[in-house]
C-alpha cells in the first residue's frame, strides 16, 4: 500500500477519504511516517470529505463537454493539491468556506490541465481509465477543460481571499509557458536540465505553490508566513514531480495507472534520461527514435531496452530520487518560519510521504 | 468599400484604425449613414487606435504558443467588440484607461474563442490567411487560447471595475454550453430554431452584451442603463451572427477571408438553412450528407447547389435578412431609456452598418 492510494469519488465516510493516509508500506522502515499518517488523517480528513463533497456538486449540464470535465473528475485522484490548500490553511486558522473554495479550485485548474494535455499528448489512458478524449473527442475535451478552468476562477471569486486570484492567473501563465517548452522538445531529444527545470517548475510545482499560498491567505497567515508555505510548495512540487519520472520506469502499470513508459514513448524528457544522456550521450539515438515514433505505436523494445540499461548503468534512478529527497529536504526547511503546530508537522509527513509513494 | 473593413494591425494613424468607418456602399442608398460613419470615427477613432496600440503591446516569449497567439491577433480583424466597449464608455464618462483594458480583454476573449475553435472545426483559414494551427500544430493553438483567455482576465482585473469579472467569467461559461450544443449537432442536421439561437446567443451575442455592460461600467453608468446596453448587445449579436449566416452564401471570399459555405461544409446550422429546412423538408438527405462529409473534403458541387437553391427557392436569404433587420431594431430600441447622446447616436449608427456590411 501507499501513502498517495487514489481517493474515492463521492466518499461517505471520512475513512475513504484519505486513503492516501490510511497505509504505508510496512516493510520499508517507515512505521513512524505510518504512525503520523494516522495524525494527518486525524487533522486533515474532514477538510478533504468537504472538499470532495464539493466537488461532486459541481453542476451536471446533459452535455459532452460537461460529461467529459466529469468522466475525469470521477476518475477521482491524489488531491494533493486540495491537501495542500488544506494543511496551509490549518497552519493559520483553519479550514474555512473560502479555504474549501480554493481547495476545489486547485483541483480543477488541475483537472482542466490534464483535459488539455490528453488532447495535446494524444493521450489514451488516465488513471488507468480511458481518457476524456478517447470517449467523447478532442472537441469535448479542450472545451471540458475551458469549462473547468472557468469553474476554478469562479470559485476563487467566491473565496474573495485579497491576493490569490492574481497569482493564479500567473501561475496558469507559467503552466502555460511550461507547456510551451515542452512543445518545442516534442519530437526530438533536446533541452537538457534547464528545460527540464523550466517545464517542471512550471508545469507541476506552480501549481503546488499557490496552492499552500492561497491556504495560507485564507486563513490569515502574514504575507512572510504565506511565501514560507508557498516556497514549500515549489520544492514539494519538484519532488512530486521526480517521483513521478521515476514511476514511469519502475511503476506498476497496475498500481500508477499508467502504461510504463509512457513519458518515454511520448518523448517527455523526465530526470532519469536527462542523466543517462548527460552521462552516456552515445543513447541519443536511441531516444531520438523512440522520441520521433508515432504516438500511438509501441517504439521498438530494444530501444526502450537500451534506454533503461543506460539508466541503470549510469546510475538515472539513484540521481532522480536524490532529487526528489533534496527537494522535499529543502521543503521541509522552508516550514523553518513557521510556528510549531499539528499542520506543520503534518506537511513534513506529506512531504516524506512524497518520497515513499508508489502511484 | 464596406463599413467592417478589417482593421490594421499596428495602427500608425487614426486614420487607418477605423477603416470600418471609412467609406460606404455609395451605391446603396446608405449616403446618410455614411456620413454618420464619419461622425463616428470622429468619436472613436482614437480610442479604437488606443486600443489597437495596447494589443500590441502583449509580450511576444518566443515560443511557438505565442505565436500561434500573435498570428491570429496580427491578421487583424473588425475589432468590433473592442468598439463597443468604447462607445459604452461613451454614452457615460468617457474612454478611460480601464475601459482600454476592457477593450482589450474582449478582443482577447474573441480570439482565445477562436483559436480553440480553429482546432475543433479543423479550420484551415481565418481572415484569409492560413489559421494558427495550420502553421504552429493544434497543440500550439489550444495552449494558446487558454494563455489568450488568462490575458484577458489578467485585463479584466487591472480594470477593477465592479462586477464585470464574475460576469465575463458567467459569459465564458455560457459561450463554452453554446460550443456543447454545437458539437451535438455535429455531423447531423438537427436541433432547428432552439439550438440555433442557444449557440447564437450563446457564442456571439453572449460576448458582445459583455463589451457594452463593461464599457458602460467602467464609466459610471447605473445599472439600469448598463442592461440597456447589455441588451442592445444581445440584439446586436444575434443581427451581427445573422449577417455572418448570409455572407456564408453572398459574401465574396475575397471580402470575407472565408471559404464560401464554409459553415455549410463544417455542418454548421445557419439561419437561412433552418428556414429552408422548415419549409422544404425534402433537402434533409442532401445537408445530412454534406454534414457527414470529412472536414478536409469538398461536399460534390450538386449536393451544395441543391441546397442553395432550395434556401433561395423557400425565401431563406431574406427570412435571414428580416431576422438581422429586425434584431437592429431591437437593438436600436433598447437604446431608449439612455439620454440623447453622440455615443448612443453612433451605437444607432453601428447596429445600421452591421445590417450593410460585406464583410
Amino acid at each position: 500500500m501507499t501513502p498517495f492510494a487514489k481517493v474515492a469519488t463521492t466518499p461517505s465516510t471520512r475513512e475513504e477519504v484519505l486513503p492516501v493516509l490510511s497505509a504505508i508500506a510496512d516493510g520499508q522502515a517507515l512505521s513512524s511516517l505510518s504512525a503520523r499518517l494516522a495524525e494527518l488523517r486525524e487533522l486533515a480528513g474532514s477538510d478533504m470529505a468537504e472538499t470532495e463533497a464539493d466537488l461532486a456538486t459541481l453542476h451536471r449540464p446533459a452535455n459532452i463537454v460537461a460529461q467529459s470535465a466529469h468522466h475525469l473528475l470521477d476518475l477521482g485522484g491524489k488531491r494533493v493539491r486540495p491537501l495542500c490548500v488544506a494543511l496551509a490553511a490549518r497552519v493559520g486558522a483553519g479550514f474555512s468556506p473560502a479555504a474549501r473554495h480554493l481547495a476545489v479550485a486547485v483541483e480543477l485548474v488541475h483537472a482542466a490541465t490534464l483535459l488539455h494535455d490528453d488532447v495535446v499528448d494524444v493521450g489514451d489512458t488516465r488513471r488507468g481509465k480511458p481518457t476524456a478524449r478517447t470517449l467523447y473527442g478532442n472537441a469535448a475535451s479542450v472545451f471540458a477543460g475551458d469549462w473547468l478552468l472557468i469553474e476554478a476562477l469562479k470559485r476563487v471569486r467566491q473565496a474573495a481571499v485579497p491576493g490569490v486570484l492574481d497569482k493564479l492567473l500567473f501561475v496558469i501563465e507559467e503552466m502555460i509557458h511550461a507547456e510551451a517548452v515542452q512543445l518545442k522538445n516534442r519530437g526530438r531529444v533536446g533541452g537538457g536540465r534547464t528545460d527540464y527545470f523550466h517545464v517542471v517548475e512550471g508545469k507541476t510545482a506552480a501549481l503546488f505553490r499557490w496552492a499552500m499560498y492561497a491556504g495560507g491567505r485564507s486563513a490569515g497567515l502574514a504575507e512572510s508566513e504565506c511565501l514560507a508555505l508557498e516556497s514549500f510548495g515549489l520544492h514539494l512540487g519538484v519532488a512530486f514531480q521526480a517521483i513521478d519520472d521515476l514511476l514511469d520506469f519502475t511503476g506498476d502499470p497496475a498500481t500508477t495507472g499508467k502504461a510504463s513508459l509512457a513519458d518515454l514513448r511520448e518523448g517527455k524528457l523526465t530526470y532519469p534520461i536527462i542523466i543517462a544522456l548527460e552521462r552516456e550521450p552515445g543513447i541519443l539515438p536511441a531516444l531520438t527514435e523512440i522520441a520521433a515514433a508515432p504516438g500511438d505505436e509501441a517504439p521498438p523494445p530494444a530501444l526502450c531496452a537500451r534506454v533503461v540499461e543506460a539508466i541503470q548503468s549510469t546510475g538515472g534512478y539513484e540521481e532522480c530520487r536524490k532529487l526528489a529527497k533534496g527537494r522535499t529536504a529543502q521543503a521541509i526547511a522552508a516550514l523553518a518560519p513557521l510556528p510549531a503546530s499539528r499542520a506543520r508537522a503534518a506537511l513534513v509527513t506529506v512531504a516524506e510521504a512524497t518520497l515513499a509513494r508508489e502511484q
